[in-house]
């Protein structure tokens, strides 16, 4: 057994897969703070807009998470794999 | 044995299913939204419209997590495999 | 031993049944949402339809998580397995 240019070719393609399982994460904490801003609304209603607002910029940023791993995963296919 | 092009398509293959248990996260994360939600009307019924929004955008960008998942595992599918 | 369709294909059903794992996760987003829906009508029956409505469009938004892994499984069963 000799490893090849088909060896790399099937590890990158296996790593960008593994690569997107990142956003495992990215789904409990963005869904985490879905789930706080309708509790923080159903509280306080008048303050939607703030509430909305600060959980769209931490959603945001959580964000590039997964745009991290899309970058890397889009590298690995159409780069290496 | 010698790895060729069919290790690499297996790979891809094997890397778009793993692509996908990015939903994992995402399913407890957009299910927490959905149960704040419910719980946050249960409390303040009258501001259920001013809920609904921010639960439905909240789980929508948590819900990218998983379109980049799904692209990833396409691309794999019928580019690579 | 070499590399050939057979392992592809092989693959390819191994990725079918990885993806699906995916609704691990989904089973307890939805059954949060779910209990939270529950615990919520019990402390505000007469609120119940309001309650039902947002849990119902939370658990459906949340299910597209599965319906994803399932295209994905699908599609590496029957396009290359």
């Amino acid at each position: 057994m000799e490893f090849n240019e088909f060896f790399v070719q099937g590890m990158a393609l296996l790593g960008a897969g593994i690569a997107m399982v990142a956003g495992f994460g990215q789904g409990i904490g963005e869904g985490f703070a879905a789930g706080k801003g309708a509790e923080a609304v159903g509280r306080n209603p008048e303050a939607s807009g703030k509430i909305q607002s600060i959980m769209v910029l931490g959603i945001a940023l959580a964000e590039t998470t997964g745009i991290f791993a899309l970058v890397v995963a889009i590298l690995l296919i159409f780069v290496k794999g």
